[in-house]
């Protein structure tokens, strides 16, 4: 816990938001960063180590009694199984995005059951833990299409391999001296698909995991029929619609910082321990926040705040429990206007 | 349907033993094979095609007021993988088996989930279906670990790859003229961990799919650890022990032969339409049924109608509907003596 550059935190900030008969609902979302460190490969032993640390830390608060529902991000993740992919293609066909997706959410989860049952175990708490095959519908007509933004993979500084995989289809953006990097649609999320296995297994008592990656992007076509689709989905925009679409009284976005800051990374960067969501709206819209970074993890939680009246925060993993109890990271609180609205 | 060389169908095999006042539940285990017939490659869309294929069977059985649970086989899927692994492995972390068996639970759950639903919805029947990423608990003192017999991945002829390879652990067995092939330990299956997730969803009315290619082997640590194995479980095995906690009243295991034969290949090929235990494992211990092939399947109907005093029934995924009623394939039922100990 690193609290010497806030002020005193605002230890009633929480109870005031969860006065519901429903037990405290919170959704954590976790970097895929955090599981596989850029830089470090993300070997499998790496990953297990890091999630079972970051299970270790979430365990203490569903044993303190929070109901926690965990998605976590897989940019690493992906970014190695789409090496793989081109360094095999011509011998094994390479799988489409979506398929990517889907194997993270599998591989991640099955850590996270066996790493957060064994550390609830160790508390005397016996509580199921199941990580949902999560897709979710992203529109046909979402302006993301046209307009590929998200970079996925590997940096690639070799022109003639950028020319050939533009013939089949890719798209790249060029980074100037860093070369160029693959670029893909990042439509909103707009359904949940698996609401209702999620909310089963959360009544049932069970600690879920769900939307994997943001979730595996999927498109209904004219005929009713879902079909994948080679996109990425904001794995924060999703865990606030997923925080949204189950009632959550909080949802915690967790990064590699401590909080939200300000003028970050010059001599005058500031923390913000709690603000509304007017005034960060107005520093958002000023460019205070880095897109691709701490951008979408506002765009979140201010969604979610918007929506739902319900406070949302932003912190460091390593205080995970801190930010939960709203003792650290930034807490996004309604304006009055906003608390109005969702009380009436 | 073939039905042509079958003596008349026994159609009152099946409701007899399905007289209790659970619905007829049964376990239906599909081939990796059929979703990615060898030779194909394997693309995401003949997969997709294929999985579609074999879940509108599926899905008619459901409409028809059965409740079914998939398991499936990964073969060619995580042969794929590591063939992956190995080309990348200079730039990627290679992933371990029990990895790529959790990656292949997703993809192909995923598919399913899509392709069933769809189905169903043509019918009127709004069913949610789960992929249930599935672990199961093997034993450290299985006698497979010094006895690696299962074969998986590519066949390899270079003897310079096959010796870097042992280098780092791997085990091969010599196929003569056709190279080598890499062998891993086929532990038998012990302990389903998800079967409180799986019963809760099928009590709540979803289809199930659970074990994908046998199950996500793991073994527990001294300290009740558990950790993912480099392993395969088999399928069939799986599956059977799936049916018996599940208190299936049909395990239906599914090939791309349309029954068991005694003297397969031969001009003296007969196929068996229904047979007692007692007889079958006669047959079996004459070596009637290849390793690897018809053997394992034969295996694991014994079990289960040994286990249980519930018929099992091998066939033809073409089949499927006919094979689930009873009217296709080979019926495993017990003999008099297990069907005298099953009602006591």
């Amino acid at each position: 816990m690193r609290w010497r550059e806030h002020p005193e935190p605002d230890v009633s900030a929480e109870p005031a938001y969860s006065g519901t008969s429903r037990p405290r609902r919170t959704v954590v979302a976790l970097g895929g960063n955090a599981i596989a460190p850029a830089g470090t490969g993300g070997t499998a032993e790496e990953q297990t180590r890091n999630i079972r640390r970051a299970m270790t830390l979430i365990a203490e608060l569903i044993v303190d009694g929070r109901e926690i529902v965990i998605t976590h991000g897989n940019g690493p993740q992906v970014g190695n199984l789409l090496l793989k992919n081109e360094m095999a293609k011509d011998v094994v066909p390479a799988m489409p995005l979506d398929w990517c997706v889907a194997q993270t959410q599998a591989t991640i989860g099955y850590q996270m059951i066996t790493a957060l049952e064994h550390a609830l175990e160790a508390h005397g708490d016996l509580s199921t833990v199941v990580p949902v095959i999560s897709r979710i519908e992203v529109s046909a007509d979402d302006p993301a299409w046209s307009d590929p933004s998200k970079p996925i993979g590997p940096y690639i500084t070799d022109e003639a391999e950028v020319a050939r995989r533009r013939r089949d289809g890719q798209q790249f953006v060029d980074l100037g001296g860093r070369g160029w990097r693959r670029v893909v649609p990042s439509p909103r999320p707009r359904t949940l698909l698996e609401s209702m296995t999620i909310n089963l297994l959360l009544d049932a008592g069970a600690v879920v995991v769900a939307n994997g990656g943001g979730g595996i992007p999927m498109v209904r076509g004219d005929d009713g029929l879902l079909v994948g689709v080679e996109a990425v989905i904001d794995k924060d925009l999703a865990g606030a619609l997923l925080a949204r679409e189950l009632r959550a009284t909080g949802l915690v976005i967790l990064t590699d910082v401590e909080a939200v800051a300000v003028d970050f990374g010059t001599p005058r960067q500031r923390w913000l321990s709690k603000i509304g969501t007017r005034d960060l709206r107005t520093l958002a819209a000023k460019g205070e926040f880095a897109r691709g970074s701490m951008g979408p993890k506002v765009e979140a939680a201010l969604t979610f705040v918007d929506d739902t009246g319900m406070p949302a925060a932003i912190g460091s993993l390593d205080d995970v429990i801190a930010v939960v109890r709203g003792h650290a990271g930034t807490l996004v609180v309604p304006d009055a206007a906003t608390a109005e609205r969702s009380r009436s």
